[in-house]
């Protein structure tokens, strides 16, 4: 199996403006958070990125995009009708294939020397199967995440086989369904925000948001719910770490730890601490 | 003397969309840095605000000002031609009172009850002059500042008579001609981003661009120099904090700060340590 395309959803309402902003990468330089995204894909070796837009959005986009916006597909979705169907909207630009999918609102620190979804990317391949990246998460935080129950797969360190998937458990649902054996006391395997999904992830999407009464109500979550039930679908932990833009003080934290994982870390950790002393 | 107008600066070159940014302010809510800054004035009693913007500009900024824009006043600069042009912009909107003047790309956080331009305001009120705020700053950071050097007054703690006014001075220039008697070594008084001007600024300005061979050349600072030696300029130390939004990691540290001195403090600090401790 090989990815070569990749579909980056920013038409959420409240999530639009995110990719337009600006952030210091851990590199030192300036870049759209769009323009981050898009290297974060490349760097998993895919150059074909779709872009599930509100409609009208292209032109400030591309502007941020720079030097990336030949790489882009618009993909625009006409009104605001869920994140389901917003996915639904690449289903011609993916067609039969296989795709990266990231979310648009969202940043990716990688612990180690590669990329969060070049990972993704290359466990995909090699288990050829659909794998969302999760990350042990507590219980707490469930109310902001889609997670995921199974069970792990034999000799595959950090991969698990999906039985069910919940968008934004309750803490009693998780734990009626959702315990992972081998995780940490209440903690529970939620959406990293990087998912490899194959084809199949579109037919049932098209299939639940007609039998849907709102379109609002079919998320990924309830896709991938039913897709485990057709095919292998595993979940790949990890280590590292993904910041959601939208969160309240979102642009801040991710703004920090990029600084703290990059080039700018002690000329940041001074400023900070500069900043704590000065008597807060 | 009474206050009644203030003239913001928002016409600068990469500052322009400084103003437009979404900070948490110390009460919790989401506000433009423009609705921060407009509050700040209000604070000190100031209603009438002439905003001098990049013809253009208008629209944006009055998206962001929300039910503050019926107070503002948009002073176009047609294009840029500096600082000490743009604030001879708001003559027409000044006429012969003095005024309060704050640039746009700052935050200003107060360590007391009462506001930073409050504080400013009360002083020259009560003193009948020109005051400059100011702050005691380490020589290595004077080539980002305008600073002045001058005398304390007897009897008023914190306010000093302006005798020089230099811009970004060299440590060899300021050790020579801004040493202010009873500062700590390695100190110098620099700005702090916000004026109160009587209206003789805007003659000087107006003749000094008249000679200079580039408007870019004339700056608050310079025409202030002149100013000092017509009439009383006072500087007034300020033990509060400012952050410049434009410099590197301005955004952040200002949202940080803007933070540890509020509401979300706690809240903050755990998300930082829990950052930190993460293994940065």
């Amino acid at each position: 199996m090989k990815i070569t395309k990749a579909v980056v959803t920013v038409a959420g309402k409240g999530q639009r403006a995110l990719p337009l902003q600006t952030l210091i990468d851990r590199d030192g330089a300036e870049k759209s958070v769009l323009g981050i995204l898009i290297e974060e894909v490349q760097r998993a070796g895919v150059e074909e990125i779709g872009l599930v837009v509100r409609s009208g959005d292209e032109g400030a986009l591309t502007a941020v995009a720079g030097n990336h916006a030949a790489h882009l597909r618009f993909i625009p979705q006409a009104e605001p009708s869920g994140y389901g169907h917003a996915l639904l909207c690449a289903r011609d630009f993916v067609g039969d294939a296989p795709f990266l999918h990231l979310v648009g609102d969202h940043i990716y620190i990688s612990r180690g020397e590669s990329g969060c979804a070049q990972q993704l990317v290359q466990v995909a391949e090699r288990e050829a199967c659909t794998v969302s990246a999760v990350q042990a998460t507590r219980e707490h935080l469930l109310p902001y995440f889609g997670a995921v129950g199974g069970r792990p797969l034999p000799n595959r360190p950090h991969l698990y086989r999906v039985e069910r998937v919940m968008e934004k458990p309750t803490p009693t649902e998780a734990e009626q369904q959702l315990i992972v054996p081998g995780l940490r006391a209440g903690h529970y395997l939620c959406f990293f925000g990087m998912h490899v999904l194959t084809a199949g992830i579109m037919e049932i999407l098209e299939r639940q948001l007609a039998a849907a009464a709102s379109p609002q109500q079919v998320t990924l979550s309830h896709a991938l719910e039913e897709l485990a039930q057709q095919e292998q679908v595993l979940a790949l932990e990890k280590q590292d770490w993904r910041y959601d833009l939208g969160a309240r003080y979102g642009l801040m934290m991710a703004q920090m730890a990029l600084s703290l994982h990059g080039r700018d870390r002690d000329l940041v950790l001074t400023r900070l601490l500069e900043l704590l002393a000065a008597g807060g």
